[in-house]
């Protein structure tokens, strides 16, 4: 199987490399790609650059999808390119998951209409904007609507990919990653101590 | 204040990841570079890789300095050119700190002599047979020896990255970025839960 992380201009560093920890940590079962609108450098809201292996042009078929947000969410909205190769990859894949604002790419794809869905708490319009026929959850650490899985801010997502992990490969390998990573999952999808902070959006200054 | 995180092939994603989105979220407050042996693209254990700014030859002044652990540790240890460069800077800094198995290559370079010190619990040995001065803790989510601060392994890292900016920055800017990361941190740094799994290390399988 194969899991491909989708990289854009100032995406948030841990939405990215919280999930792609605990999927790498299974190993042989599972390649880690990296694709981005086009092959090579990409930069993070926080500076440091990662390395995109593919470009959309030439992405190999992917069985899961992972898209980080960040504060490179609202410029890339307006990305044709991007949107359209969420329309045409993320209905082939088993499981797509976003992280943060990355449920706002997926709303505006259209991918999420009909489902319930949630995003990063304190930016929430963001993406509820993008999808008006969404089911938007305004408290859940993570949401779980099948082929879509959708999680809260930035560290939610590593939580999700247990879960997903959990679903696919079963709880004895979930486990094992945690304790591989000695990370104190949250199991709970529905416990959400952020969803007080409701679009109270503010970088910490 | 600069801070540098030091990557080598087969380095540990979310042990770099993790501190690093923790402090990348202070903003202009801190300037996140990162420095390899050569810059250029690095490979992470899990396959992904990442860019280095810098190499050893050219990194700037380094106010803190991260290092990740990871199965590529083992070969580092052997390699002279990053022990010379932790020798030369990390006691220039403010702060260095090392994630998981990044603990054995300060222990080899002697920099932690005479300090409590820990290390991730499943390969143990691993640090604790790089450095026979060092006063090892086999449970501590992290140790904070003022200068060096070493954490356990993997998501230990971002805990004990949240402790470092509450010491440098204070803890109401602690808590605004836990709040902006929606993540649970764990404040206790004699907490272990892991302590138990002490040198049974194996990968998931």
């Amino acid at each position: 199987m194969r899991l491909g992380t989708i990289f854009y201009n100032d995406f948030e560093l841990l939405d990215a490399y919280g999930p792609m920890e605990m999927f790498g940590a299974l190993g042989d079962k599972l390649e880690l790609v990296t694709i981005a609108e086009n092959s090579g450098s990409v930069r993070s809201s926080a500076g440091p650059k990662t390395v995109a292996d593919y470009g959309f042009d030439n992405a190999p078929e992917l069985d899961m999808v992972l898209i980080p947000g960040g504060i490179g969410t609202i410029p890339e909205l307006e990305n044709n390119a991007l949107i359209q190769f969420l329309k045409e990859r993320c209905p082939q894949s088993q499981v797509t998951m976003s992280v943060c604002t990355g449920s706002a790419l997926l709303a505006k794809a259209g991918l999420l209409d009909g489902m319930p869905a949630t995003s990063n708490k304190m930016f929430f319009e963001l993406a509820r904007s993008q999808g008006p026929r969404v089911d938007w959850q305004e408290s859940a650490r993570w949401v779980d609507a099948g082929q879509y899985v959708t999680s809260s801010g930035v560290s939610a997502g590593t939580d999700m990919a247990l879960a997903v992990i959990e679903r696919v490969y079963g709880l004895e390998l979930a486990e094992s990653v945690i304790n591989y990573a000695e990370y104190q999952w949250h199991r709970d999808a529905s416990h959400d101590p952020f969803a007080a902070l409701l679009n109270q959006g503010v970088m910490p200054e």
